[in-house]
């Protein structure tokens, strides 16, 4: 079983990079889109009451995450728990598979994942998400765009951190960082494509 | 013509890389030896007295540098200068090349180079450069490895913070950063050879 990872900075394309990883797969894929609402659906379905899953929290999250805890974090903490149970759900499944984002990289690092990070320059980023909410029903200025952009990634970064202890886009938590600057994402989709295919077959 | 440049931590294999890209390539290659001797031979063959040299210094480098300089760092500034004249006439050649550390990246921004970092696992790094200084004159314990490792990563760091005001290894400053470790690294090579072409390709 292969699993690929893809960790990135808001508005650098890494989620569209991995659709299009995917199309050029087979792969299956997964958002946090997708993730959520398998993680709802069970939420639904399950009779757990709350205190017996924040009970399971505290035995099955690393230890980072108990120093750090806090009870603010209450709602916060069952919604990471039901997302680490769907991603070891999904990996018990034993497909191919193409994970964005939700810290799947650190969550299922016993499965040997490729672990990409893509990141982008700022004011492309910030391009790309004016294009993207364009005709919707909140406008924003660029300025706005650029404190959204940066407020997300704090948020990745410290629910990264909270739920490993390792550091978000760091080069040592990841096989591969593209900068997706310039690209064409269906470009950058091919060339990572090959290179993925050459780290799995290594050694 | 294209310029790749490549940083790397000490001992993950960035310049047996560079290697084996410009055998791949044909590109021309420089690594710190081959850039050192020419910056030797130019200080010896150059009639500049010193003063001239570090006046001219002060005029060329950017701002930050001037801001973190102390007069402790005199010689080291000579050596800095005189890297930075060489690059400046290797890339004056309009010849495809391969340029190992020495900041090319910053020093060169202007011919948009494509901007590699290599890392790799610290044991990873500590069993290459055992292996490497097996049979050699002096020989390190692994302890000792780990600390001159860290020492000469640190020194780069610096170097570059100071030369160009911003971080060595992050992600911001790079096209691609590729972690070696577990690779063969002719394949690495061969892996980067592929997508570097697709880069100089895009838009």
């Amino acid at each position: 079983m292969k699993i690929i990872t893809i960790g990135r900075e808001f508005g650098s394309g890494g989620r569209e990079l991995g659709k299009r990883l995917a199309d050029l797969t087979g792969f299956d894929y997964y958002d946090q889109e997708i993730l959520h609402a398998i993680a709802e659906k069970k939420a639904h379905t399950s009779g757990y009451p709350e205190s017996a899953v924040a009970f399971h929290a505290w035995r099955t999250l690393p230890l980072v995450f108990h120093h750090s805890f806090a009870d603010e974090h209450a709602i916060h903490m069952n919604e990471l728990i039901a997302q680490k149970e769907v991603l070891e759900e999904i990996s018990a499944l034993e497909r191919d598979c193409i994970i964005i984002g939700q810290d799947a990289d650190v969550i299922l690092k016993e499965k040997k994942p490729f672990r990409i990070f893509v990141c982008a320059e700022l004011n492309t980023r910030v391009k790309r998400c004016m294009e993207r909410a364009e005709g919707k029903e909140k406008e924003f200025s660029e300025k706005e765009m650029k404190r959204n952009i940066k407020r997300i990634d704090k948020y990745r970064a410290q629910t990264r951190e909270l739920v490993s202890g390792s550091k978000w886009g760091t080069r040592e938590g990841y096989d591969l960082i593209v900068n997706s600057t310039d690209w064409r994402m269906q470009e950058l989709a091919e060339s990572i494509k090959d290179y993925m295919e050459r780290w799995f077959a290594r050694k």
